[in-house]
C-alpha cells in the first residue's frame, strides 16, 4: 500500500484510485480479434449500416444553414442541462412508456457512459457496498472503479436478479449497498430480460429493504416482438436513476445519452456534469433533436429492429444445427445486440480463444464481466454487425472448434 | 461531518465528496446579469461572431457525403485516444511553439474542462495539497474539488506566479503538493501572462523542488501583437501535463480540447477518460479534422485575433477615459478575452452589482475565483462580445456607478 509503488516517474504521484482503475480486459481481446479476415462476433458496436447517414446530413445542413439563427448558439457554450427541447423529447418517450418525469429532471450527458461516471462521483464513497447483477456491463464496472466501491454480485437466472436472494444479502450486508445497478433488457452481455413479474418482485423487495437502483436501458428500443415491459422508473420514481442512450437508434459517434434523475439528487448530477466537461457538445444537441424532431425515430427504429431480428434469428438457428450434440447451452435474446453462451464443462473460453481465432472467428470471453468468480465457460456473440451468411459461417466455425476442443479434453 | 445531513430523500444517500461540490458561483451571478437590454461584460463566451459557420458547415457535408468513406466511421464508436489525425495535428502544432511531443502522449477530450476532470482523477488524493494561482479559473477549482485536495494559493503579481514566494511556500509544506494549476497565457480571470524570464524562474523552482505543473493553454492563440513565450511544456516534459482546447478558435459547443501528457502517466489519464465517456464524439473529431486539413486555422485565427484586439482596445481607452481621477487598477492584457480591474478601496464588487445591473451593465465579481480570501475589489470585464460601442457606453456606465459608490462612502 505504498503509494510510492505508483510513483510512474518524477515529480508525479498518482492517486491510490489509480490502482483501481486498469486497462479493459476488453479492448486488449479485442486487439486479438481484428486481425484481417475474422469474422467478428467480438464487437459491442451497433451496425453501421443502422446509422442515418442522409438524416445526419440534411440535419447538419439545416442546423448551419446560411441564415440559421440556431447556428451560432449551436457552436456556442450552452447550459450544463442540456438542450430543452431534447429534455422535453425525453420527458415524453418516458411518458409514453408509463414514466411520468418532468423535463427538469432529465440532464443530458456525454454518452450514457458519462451518467455513470457521474452517478459515481454523487453516490459512491470509498469502501461502499453496491450491487450489482453477475455478468454485468464491464464499462459500469469501469466507470464506478475510480471512486473505490466494494463491488457485490447480485444471484440471478435467466430472468435477471433473483429477489429472494437479493433480500437474503441484503438482509446480511452490515452497511447498505448505495445502490443496485441494473440492465433490465436485452441486457450486456447476456442478453436476458427481466419480465413483467420480476421486475415487480425485485422492486418490492428494493423498496422494502430502501435499496435504490441505477436502470440502465440502452438497448430497451430495440426489442424484436415486442415492447420490453415498463421501466424500473416508472414503479418507483423516487427511489430509481435511470440512463438512456441515442448511441442505439441513432449513432454512437455522437457521444448523446441523458440521465433522468428524482429532484432531490439532481442539483448534484448537475453539479459534477458542470465539472466534469461544462456541458455535452451543443452542436450534437441540435443536430440531434433536429433529426428526431419529425418522428423520424418512428420510422428509423423499426428498421433497426427488423435487421437486428432476422441477424438473431440467423445466429440462433445456426447455433441449434452447429452445436447440436454439444453440451452447450445459450440465451434466446428478445432484443439488443448479444446472445451469451456457455460452453461444455471443463471448457474455458479464453483458454479457447485463440483456436477460435485460428479457425477464422472470435468473441469475447466472459469473465471480464464479472465483478467477481467469473464463469470460465461464459463469452459473448454480438450478431448485429455480421450478414446473415458470414453468421452460419462463423457459428460453424465455432462448433467446430467446441467439438475439437471436447474430444482433446476426452482423449488421454 | 454526519453524511445522513446530505441524505436528499429516502433511499439514496450522497457521497462525502458532494459537500466540496457547489453550484457555480458565476452561474448564479450571470443570472441576474442576463436581463434584456444589459450590456453584459460578464460572460466568459468567445465572440460568436468568429464561429466559422460556413467552414463547419462544409465539413459536416463533407464528412457525411453521399458514398463518403468516413461518414459511417464518424458515427461509430471510436478509439478512447481520440483521432490519429488530430493527435498528430496536436504534435505538429506543438513542435512549432518548441515542444517535442509525440502524437502518442495526446488525449482528445470533450473540451479541456475533461482534461482538468481526468488530471483530479489520475493524481488527486482527499486532502492532498495543490497549488493554484489567486485568483484563478473557477472551471479548474470545480473540476478538482470532487477529488477533495487542500488547494492553496501562490502568490503571485502582474507577471504570474513570483518564484522566491513559491519556493519558500513549498519548503514550508509538511507535504509536497500534487501539482501546481497554472494559466501562463492571457489568464482567466486576470488576463495576465508569463513573460519568458518569469517561466524559466518559477520552473527553476519547481524543478529543483520536484513541483509537476499542470498547464492550461485555452487563450493561447489569442495573443494581439506577438506570441506569447513558449509554453512550460516545452522546458520541462516529463514535468508538465499540457491542457489544450478548440474552443476558443473554432468553437466551445464542439467540446473539444486536449491533454498533452509524459508518457508515464498517459495510460492512466487514458484508463480514466475511458470510464468517463468512452471516447470525445468521433464526429466531432472529424469534422473538426476536415475544416483544420487545410490550413484553415492559419488563415482563421487571425481575425478572431484582430477583432479582440480592436476591442481590447476599445475598452483600455475607454476604461482610461472614464475612470480618471478614480483609484482604480486595471490590467492590459496582451491577449485573451478579459481585463481584471480592482475598485478604489472600501469598495466591494459583489455589492456594487446590482448598482451596476441598474445603471445598464454587468460585470462578474473577482471572488468566486479566489480558492481562499478574496480580494474583494476585483471584478473582471469581457471584452470579446460587445462592439466597441457597447464597450464605451459600458465602461461609461461603470465609471458612474463607481463614483458615485466612492462619493457614497465618502459622505457621512
Amino acid at each position: 500500500m505504498n503509494p510510492n509503488d505508483l510513483q510512474p516517474s518524477a515529480p508525479w504521484r498518482l492517486a491510490a484510485r489509480t490502482r483501481t482503475m486498469n486497462p479493459s480486459a476488453i479492448r486488449e481481446i479485442l486487439k486479438i480479434t481484428e486481425r484481417p479476415g475474422i469474422l467478428n462476433f467480438a464487437g459491442g458496436l451497433p451496425s453501421p449500416e443502422t446509422f442515418p447517414v442522409s438524416a445526419m446530413r440534411e440535419a447538419c445542413a439545416a442546423v448551419l444553414a446560411e441564415g440559421s439563427p440556431i447556428a451560432r448558439p449551436a457552436l456556442q457554450y450552452a447550459a450544463s442541462e442540456g438542450l430543452a427541447e431534447l429534455r422535453a423529447w425525453v420527458a415524453a418517450q418516458m411518458a409514453r412508456q408509463g414514466a411520468q418525469v418532468s423535463p427538469d429532471q432529465v440532464l443530458v450527458t456525454t454518452g450514457s457512459q458519462q451518467g455513470l461516471d457521474l452517478v459515481a462521483k454523487v453516490l459512491i464513497d470509498e469502501g461502499a457496498p453496491l450491487l450489482v447483477e453477475a455478468p454485468t456491463y464491464l464499462g459500469a464496472l469501469q466507470a464506478f472503479a475510480p471512486m473505490q466501491p466494494r463491488v457485490q454480485d447480485v444471484a440471478g437466472d435467466d430472468n435477471g436478479v433473483q429477489p429472494e436472494a437479493l433480500r437474503t444479502q441484503l438482509q446480511g450486508m452490515p452497511v447498505p449497498p448505495r445502490f443496485m445497478y441494473l440492465l433490465p433488457n436485452f441486457q450486456n452481455p447476456t442478453g436476458r430480460t427481466m419480465p413483467e413479474a420480476r421486475r415487480e418482485a425485485v422492486l418490492a423487495v428494493c423498496r422494502a429493504e430502501g435499496l435504490p437502483i441505477v436502470e440502465d436501458n440502452p438497448y430497451g428500443e430495440l426489442w424484436f416482438d415486442a415492447p420490453p415491459p415498463a421501466p424500473l422508473l416508472a414503479r418507483w420514481p423516487e427511489g430509481v436513476i435511470y440512463l438512456g442512450s441515442f448511441s442505439k437508434i441513432l449513432a454512437p459517434g455522437l457521444r448523446m445519452g441523458y440521465v433522468i434523475a428524482p429532484p432531490a439528487l439532481y442539483p448534484k448530477l448537475l453539479q459534477a456534469k458542470q465539472a466534469a466537461d461544462l456541458h455535452s457538445p451543443g452542436f450534437n444537441q441540435r443536430v440531434v433533436a433536429e433529426v428526431i424532431r419529425d418522428g423520424f425515430l418512428e420510422r428509423h427504429v423499426p428498421t433497426i429492429r427488423a435487421l437486428y431480428k432476422s441477424q438473431r434469428d440467423a445466429m440462433l438457428d445456426a447455433l441449434a444445427r452447429h452445436m447440436a450434440g454439444l453440451d452447450v447451452t445459450w440465451t434466446r435474446p428478445a432484443g439488443g445486440m448479444f446472445v451469451w453462451l456457455r460452453l461444455p464443462p471443463g471448457l474455458d473460453a479464453k483458454a479457447l480463444l485463440p483456436q477460435a481465432v485460428e479457425a477464422g472467428m472470435a468473441y469475447v470471453p466472459g469473465a471480464p464481466f464479472y465483478a467477481h468468480e467469473p464463469d470460465p465457460r461464459t463469452l459473448r456473440l454480438s450478431f448485429v454487425t455480421p450478414t446473415a451468411a458470414q453468421i452460419e459461417q462463423g457459428m460453424a466455425l465455432l462448433g467446430r472448434v467446441v467439438r475439437q476442443a471436447v474430444s482433446a479434453s476426452k482423449s488421454p
